[in-house]
Order: C-alpha cells, then structure tokens, then sequence
C-alpha cells in the first residue's frame, strides 16, 4: 500500500492507560488520536487530540467519534461490538479488529469453544448451568475456577470453587452465566503478544508473567523456558492469531505445564500489559504495531532488543484516595529504569497507576541476569507507595 | 531531592518540533506540558495538555504560562529573556536554562566572546562596525562569514565574504549588528548534546553532523573521528557547560579540523536536532533529560545504545503548500528505522518537516558499518516527498 503523511486520524473506544500508551506511540508516526471514553480527563486525554466523554457502548458518542475519525479500535473489551459493528457501518469507517472477534472474546465460554473446535489446547472448561451443575463438575474435576462468563478482569469475575459446599455462594457471587474450568497446575505463566497486520502476522518474543491474587504484577522477556517451550508458545499464539478476524495487537495468555505442554487461558484483542515491556525491550513497541496494524500500514519488527523486565506499579492504600506516589526518585536514579505514569488522579487498592520497565545491557548473561533484573525491578517497584508515612520510612541500610 | 507523582506542570514558550518531541518525553514521566506558540494548532499542542497562543514575547501570555506552570523552559531562542525573568520573578516560577545564559547566547558576538574569555577554542570572531570595518576584516583574514548577531537559524542570517567589494552588499542584507568569522577548513562538523542537572554534568556519545546549505541533513552517533577527538570533543562540551547558567539540555556545535583540533561553533540552550537520534539511540533521550534537568530531577543515563543514524526530512518543493509526504510505506517497511513526523500542515522549501532515525543492532562493525548505516538512511530519505509527481515516478531497477 501507499503511505501518506499526515496520516489518519484514529478513533479509539477506552482512554485508560492502554489509549494513552496508544496515542504516545502515534503521534511521532503522524496519528491523530482521539479518545472516547466516560471518566473526564482519563488517562489518554492528556496526550490523544481530543476525548468525546461518553459510555464504552453510547451510541451517539461512538456515531461522533466514527465522523472525527478514519479508523475506530478499542483498547477495552467493555466495547460494544453491536454498536461498533453498526456504526462502522453507518458511516463507512472501518473498525480493527472486527466486531466479531471482540464478541467471541468477550463471552469466555464462547472463546474456549472457538479455541477448542479450532483444535487449540486449552485447560478443560465447562459451561455451568446451574449450582447443580456446578456440584457435578466440582466432583468430577476436583475443584475449578469458576468465571462469570462477561465483564471480567485483573482477577475480579473469576473465584475458585475447591468443594461442592462452596457452590452456592460462588454462584451468588458471580451471576447465572458463568463457566468452569480444570485448575491448571502450571509451571509458570507465559504470554504473547501478537499482531495481525495487512501484510503479515507476527509475534513478539515470549514473555514470562508473574501474576498475585490474579493480578499481573511482573513480566520477564525473554520468559525464562527452555528453548522448545518458547517455540512452541509462538507456534500456538500464531494459531490463535489464524482464528481471529481483524487487524491488530492481540494479548496471549498461556500457561506452561509442568510437562512443557501450552494450554490457551485467555485472549485480550488489544494491546495487553504483558506487553508493555516492548516500549524499551523490543525494536517496535505492541503500541506502534497496534497502530501499524490497525492502519492496514506495515508493521514493524517484533525482535528483542534486550532481555526486560516491566513491574506494575499497583495501588498500595485500603481505601481510595487522591493520588500522590513517593520514592519516585529512586527509579529515576536506577540505571535502564523507565518510568510509566498512568494520569490517575485517584489512587485505589491493586489499581494500576504505571509501570517500570529495566532493560539488561549485558544481553549475554541470560537466565540468572534475567532473575537478577527481576530481583531488581521488584526492589525499585517496593520502594514506590502511595502511603505517605510509609514514604518516611528509613531507607535500607544497604542504601545509607 | 524526593520527585513525587503526579508531576509538575512544565511550562514551555515555543511549541514546534521540540515541544512536540519535549511533550512525548514528558508524558510517560507524569510531566504535563502547556506550550506557547503565536501558532494555533502547532506541532507540540496536539500531544501537550494544552496551548496558549501568543507570541514568544508576549508578556500577557506568559505570565498565564507561569500561572499555570510550576516550571518554565523554553525550545527556542526567540523568547524573550528579559520577560522570561521578570514573570518568572513576580510568580516565582523557576525558568530553566537562566534567561541569562539565553541573554549570552542569543548575541553571537557575546556568545562567542564569553567562549574566549573562558579560553574555550573558537574559531577567530571580532564584531563588525560598518562597511569599512568589514572591508579591513575580510581583507584580513581573506574571506569571512559574516554573521547577524541576533535571529539567525538553518542559515538564515549568515553571509560569506570572499572580497572587500562585497562587503556593502553582505551588510545590507543582514543589517547593522554583525559579526565577522573566518572560516574555518573543518574535517568534519561535530556536535555534543550536553545535559546541565542539579547533581550532574553530563555528555552525550559525539554525534557527527552533515549540513547542506546550512541546513542540518543527516547526524552518525557516534562521529566517525579517532577516539582522542571524541575525546576532546566531549572535553571542550564539558569546558561550554560548566560555563553556562541553569539545568537544562544543551545543543553544542563543533568543528574539527585537519590536525584534530576542536573548536566551537555554536551553542543552543535547548534539545538540538542534531541530538534526536537519542530518542531511539541512546539510553535517555536528549528530551526526557532536558525534562528531567529542568525539573531538578536526577538524569538519566546517556550512553550509547546503538549506532545511529537521524536523517531530515525537508520540504522539497519550490513553493509553500499543504502538507502531503508521499512514500511513507518505504520507510515503514525498512527494518529498524523510526518515523519521526512533527505535525506541520504546511510545507516550505527546506522547512524541517520530519525525521526518520535508523539504528544498527550489528553494533560490532563500526566506521563501515556507520557509513552503510547513513548511505541506507539517506536512500530512505530520498524516497520520501512532497511532490505528488515525483512520488509517481517509477522505482529504482533494484527495488523492483
């Protein structure tokens, strides 16, 4: 295709860290961003063109952000992919990725269908029809994770149910649609960010996920696996990038048995903070690809550039509050340390307020100089807090 | 110091190229940027929070700036020092660099004599007083540069001087505060970004420059010159900070001659365009440290990343008209090359519309490699154009 600057202007559904990372990485490549998104002054506004405040699935809001734009994309599944798919067509402005895939990935049940009929390894799932049915598979399964089928994420839609007795209450805690799947007793966790392009589909190095409470707190690139392993997780992440429809960066999530086997858990059709580590670590950032891809432009090269590890920098308070971070000073001195901030102005419990991604010059010490990395990347996110008289507390001695 | 987040507010008079590329940096590190510019809608308004139209001078304008800021700086040498310290005094907002050190640096002929007074080596300089002084100069020093002491840039304000009988027609062009320069048979240009903190001094790797009618074309990081005139190089940059006032990035233009020697060109208090290869190219961009130097922040590291090279992308057309940058694709299509659009809707012979970096992975082969590395980035270059026609032309027998 021809390339013309400037370039399109782009209009993306969410305005949450993820849009801005979006909008930072489109405006060196001539992008014009524009933001749809109901919290005023979100995290993208500050960097996009402009934000329309409106719901994720307003219509009227997504019919003004279709005029003012050349191309539509979400970076939240909360989109609604009716709307999209009617106002794209209304007005002749094409939506990446299609409709289509964000209504197969936002019904779980429906994505571990799609992933299984598409002979993709998956850990054993189940729809659950009712608390009997949920007794039923508890028995057979010894214990599940049970998932409200929608809405869900960073751990909240998902409890696990070890006993029949526990059942009913899980339920009530979920809602009528949910799914269950088999506990994989996994090695590690890995993820992989993908991109579907005009011209190509390709995949970044894979990356090793460290995840608390279901939260994702740490990603290591390259994941620390055998050689065999990595490719393997790449071969099934290109599977699943066959299956899906639409241009874009898709985030990967797979879990790696003890045996080495990659089982699918769960696919993000978006950019995805597992790959938050390709701003620094690797030659084209998720976000530029996303962009690239969207565009029906060329995409760029997913190669490592040095092994990285990015911490998210979570709320660390009991209560919500106005957000102040302290220490920050201390990642600003620590060499190949990148700092990430979000534009939160409120801080709440395990809310992703940024991010610090390290890069490892010495490439050739893999392995130990990744856990080493890793070590240190959680030693500068600890010293971050939004608790002000924790921020007072001494420093180590090892520091004084 | 204790940095806590979210940041402060940066104030900045000028918003074009970079402000645009200061903005970009400041984002991910919780800075907010409101720029000035007499331009609605310039280059940096579409990534900073916001724009206040009105002249560098403006002093109404300014002082909104300064309520709004917690710290000014300023990415161009027509704001006006005088105001700049006299707001920054009534609202006790600090501004960095020192209005006074922009005092020195916007006179070519103080410039250059703070420079020698601090036994810094310049090439030989004396101020001009008229035509018959000019004439004895140039008979002099056979053949001069004669420079307008005030608002020259990219060429703009400079004149040679080959004979005495030129002389009257020189000074009417430039008007009456000159200064003479003789010319100097440099080897090569060089320059060094320097960055002035609260707690360092620091230099950036030598990067080499190529001009063309003035006109900054292409920059090697590193300079392909022996390791001992890179050494001085960064050495006589070193000497230029310690003598100039305020935190804050540097621009720093050398020459080196035959025999090695280095002596100083020209200086800019402000990122430099021959320092964006350090966006993609060096550990921290020249932009996030003039941030973080403003600010009083710890810097961050400048050493190299990779060799690099940054090409400019200049309007070639013969006459002003909107914006159109054909053959965009060939640069996205090239493997570590980096697009680098400033958001200019119009085109202007020679006006700096863009960039394309491109870096080398194979780091190993220096020198040839670096060469290779500007032939390739000046290929892309010549790709790109603003003429529709030109852009129709067939490729070249080895592209197809």
């Amino acid at each position: 295709m021809t390339v013309t600057l400037p370039g399109p202007t782009l209009g993306v559904v969410g305005g949450g860290q993820l849009g801005r990372m979006l909008a930072e990485a489109a405006a060196p490549l001539g992008v014009e961003v524009i933001v749809l998104d109901p919290t005023p002054k979100c995290p993208a506004s500050l960097v996009a063109r402009e934000q329309i405040v409106g719901a994720f699935d307003d219509r009227d809001a997504i019919e003004r952000l279709a005029v003012e734009s050349d191309v539509l994309t979400y970076e939240i599944e909360l989109a609604d992919p009716d709307v999209l798919e009617s106002v794209a067509a209304a007005y002749d402005v094409p939506v990446a990725p299609d409709p289509n895939t964000l209504r197969t990935i936002q019904d779980k049940l429906v994505q571990k269908e799609a992933l299984a009929d598409a002979g993709i390894p998956v850990p054993e799932f189940v729809g659950i029809g009712g608390e009997k049915d949920l007794r039923l598979v508890v028995e057979e399964l010894g214990g599940v994770m049970l998932k409200a089928r929608e809405g869900g994420y960073d751990g909240r839609g998902n409890t696990p149910v070890h006993d029949p007795s526990e059942a009913a209450a899980a339920l009530d805690e979920l809602g009528v649609d949910t799914m269950a799947e088999s506990f994989v007793p996994f090695e590690r966790e890995l993820s992989v960010i993908g991109v579907k392009g005009a011209d190509a589909v390709t995949t970044y190095p894979v990356t090793e996920t460290v995840h608390e409470d279901e939260i994702l707190r740490a990603s290591v690139s390259p994941a620390r696996s055998d050689d065999d392993v990595l490719a393997r997780a790449r071969d099934v992440a290109t599977d699943v990038l066959e299956l899906l429809d639409g241009y874009g960066v898709y985030g990967i999530e797979l879990f790696e048995t003890p045996a080495g086997e990659i089982l699918v858990n769960e696919i993000a059709p978006r950019p995805h903070n597992s790959g938050h580590w390709t701003i620094e670590g690797a030659r084209t950032s998720q976000f530029e690809n996303h962009v690239r891809a969207v565009l029906g432009w060329p995409l760029g090269p997913t190669e490592l550039r040095e092994p990285t590890v990015s911490v998210n920098i979570l709320g660390d308070v009991d209560e919500p509050a106005a957000a102040t971070l302290y220490n920050v000073d201390r990642v600003l001195d620590a060499p190949n340390a990148h700092l990430h901030w979000y534009g939160k102005t409120q801080v709440r419990p395990l809310r992703k307020m940024g991010h610090v991604t390290v890069t490892n010059p010495a490439a050739g010490e893999r392995e130990e100089g990744d856990t080493a990395l890793l070590e240190h990347a959680e030693t500068l996110r600890d010293e971050l807090t939004f608790v002000g008289d924790a921020a007072e507390r001494p420093q180590s001695p090892s520091e004084q």
